[in-house]
């Protein structure tokens, strides 16, 4: 059993920065690396050092967390010349909690064990309010026994950690949880726009409708944003986009056609189209009102 | 300003039985009009009067409430000659709760109004269980003096009562409701059979979403019953599909195009052609898995 003190920490994006100043208040020791290095800085003031590399954040890491972007950057993150396996402590745990496809995250366990690490992908779901307040729910694919030493790091960042299988199975559960979101981002866009055509009091229409079987997440968290004209990121388009892409194809290796989120896919590539890359997930709401602006 | 006393309840399907029954528990006398009597007879044991007609329903009655099937019934219940406009006393309220076009509910009004009657529009959500344990949210297009003279027997059926305007504005909410609960059925759905065949602990998949960004009513009530493979319903596909044709045929109106509503429709329609029109709308799982034995 190991004892976890010293942490690094790869990748403070808005999930990231997020996590790893929860990580800091509860008082681990961070090392933080970020490819932008000026979006780590700020962590410097709750303690953390920023690092100029994955491989000096890592070198005498307990744990080593990632939470990129792409699968290409975990990738590179983790299996590059100065990524985290060549680089962590034989005997240290690395996690990554970047959404990403269940056959690299079995990919990186195999290799990982080959080289005396216990690796575990432990992708989450509660949105950027959830790393904020430190109440994201954590979905866990890995051996057991990492999972239990890992205990006191989840709940530095989340309210709820399940451990759903072998490595993989934390990615399979998180593909889950974005196919769960995406048509239900269509149904609330597309309740909310024709509501505003109707005349209906948007806001009153949500509050109450909140309330019945339409009520959702999505409704009481973006609802209100879109009502504002709130197209910021707590989660990108171009990130979402990625996420449904990997569950597609997952989805397809088994023999499933997931059409409605096929299209709520379509549309978010045609935001991406547009220029929306780098909007919130509730800028599909902007697909239906044609606001590409 | 009324004071409501006698209340005639037309259509006893499955919600219609529950909120009758709530009203009857709460001291109102109900005259009860079903098509098929035998739905209606059970009524007798909590104080109705079941009858043979709507006119017979309607005669003396405070206020007229009908929920029925169709558009076409709701015509046929209103308009006929047997109907409640041509039955209900002069002063009296009509309320059609049916979910249904909100061009009929402004006829319907405009018709009342040249009758001396005041006529509303008042579709609800929340489902079998909502009706059962009285907690229907009530969207309500109409007068608002009518909508507070109605409030002891919304007070009977439900939590939350929501006057959304002028006649027609509470279909166009309830619309608006079932656009939101369309994709997302879809959603949970798909995010299901993904998980099972990705072989994944579903219920604990359920459970752990459900706590997070993925989280819905849907999830929440119908999730446990899917995987229990019960698909009895609470609501029926076949109004369902209805309703979803209603809001879309108003979407057009408004020049929008809501695809994933388009999309979540034709899978229903599908269903419907499979045989599954009696089906609870958590059948659409079975779209999914092609389980149309």
């Amino acid at each position: 059993m190991h004892s976890v003190e010293k942490i690094a920490f790869i990748g403070t994006g808005v999930m990231g920065f997020a996590m790893a100043s929860n990580l800091l208040k509860k008082g681990f020791k961070l090392k933080v690396y970020n490819r932008t290095r000026a979006k780590a800085e700020p962590l410097a003031a709750l303690g953390a050092t920023v690092c100029d590399s994955v491989a000096e954040a890592v070198r005498d890491a307990d744990v080593a967390i990632s939470i990129v972007g792409m699968v290409s950057d975990v990738e590179e993150t983790w299996l590059g010349a100065d990524g985290i396996l060549k680089n962590l402590p034989r005997g240290a745990i690395g996690v990554d909690m970047t959404t990403s496809s269940p056959s690299l995250a079995r990919r990186l366990a195999t290799k990982g064990e080959m080289l005396g690490l216990e690796i575990m992908d432990a992708p989450v779901t509660g949105g950027d309010v959830g790393a904020r307040n430190g109440t994201l729910t954590i979905l866990c694919g890995g051996r057991e026994s990492t999972f239990k030493t890992l205990t006191p790091v989840f709940e530095g960042m989340g309210r709820t950690w399940v451990r759903f299988g072998e490595a993989g199975a934390g990615q399979l559960a998180k593909a889950a949880n974005q196919i769960a979101i995406a048509a239900g981002m269509m149904a609330l866009c597309e309740s909310m726009v024709f509501a505003k055509k109707s005349g209906l009091d948007v806001p009153l229409l949500l509050e109450t409708l909140g309330k019945g079987a339409a009520g959702s997440f999505s409704m009481q968290s973006y609802g209100p944003r879109i009502l504002k004209g709130d197209f910021k990121p707590g989660f990108f388009v171009k990130h979402f986009v990625k996420d449904l892409r990997i569950a597609l194809e997952v989805a397809q290796e088994h023999g499933l056609y997931l059409e409605g989120t096929a299209l709520a896919l379509k549309l978010y590539e045609t935001l991406m189209q547009k220029g929306l890359s780098e909007a919130g997930t509730q800028a599909l709401y902007r697909y239906y009102t044609r606001d590409f602006a």
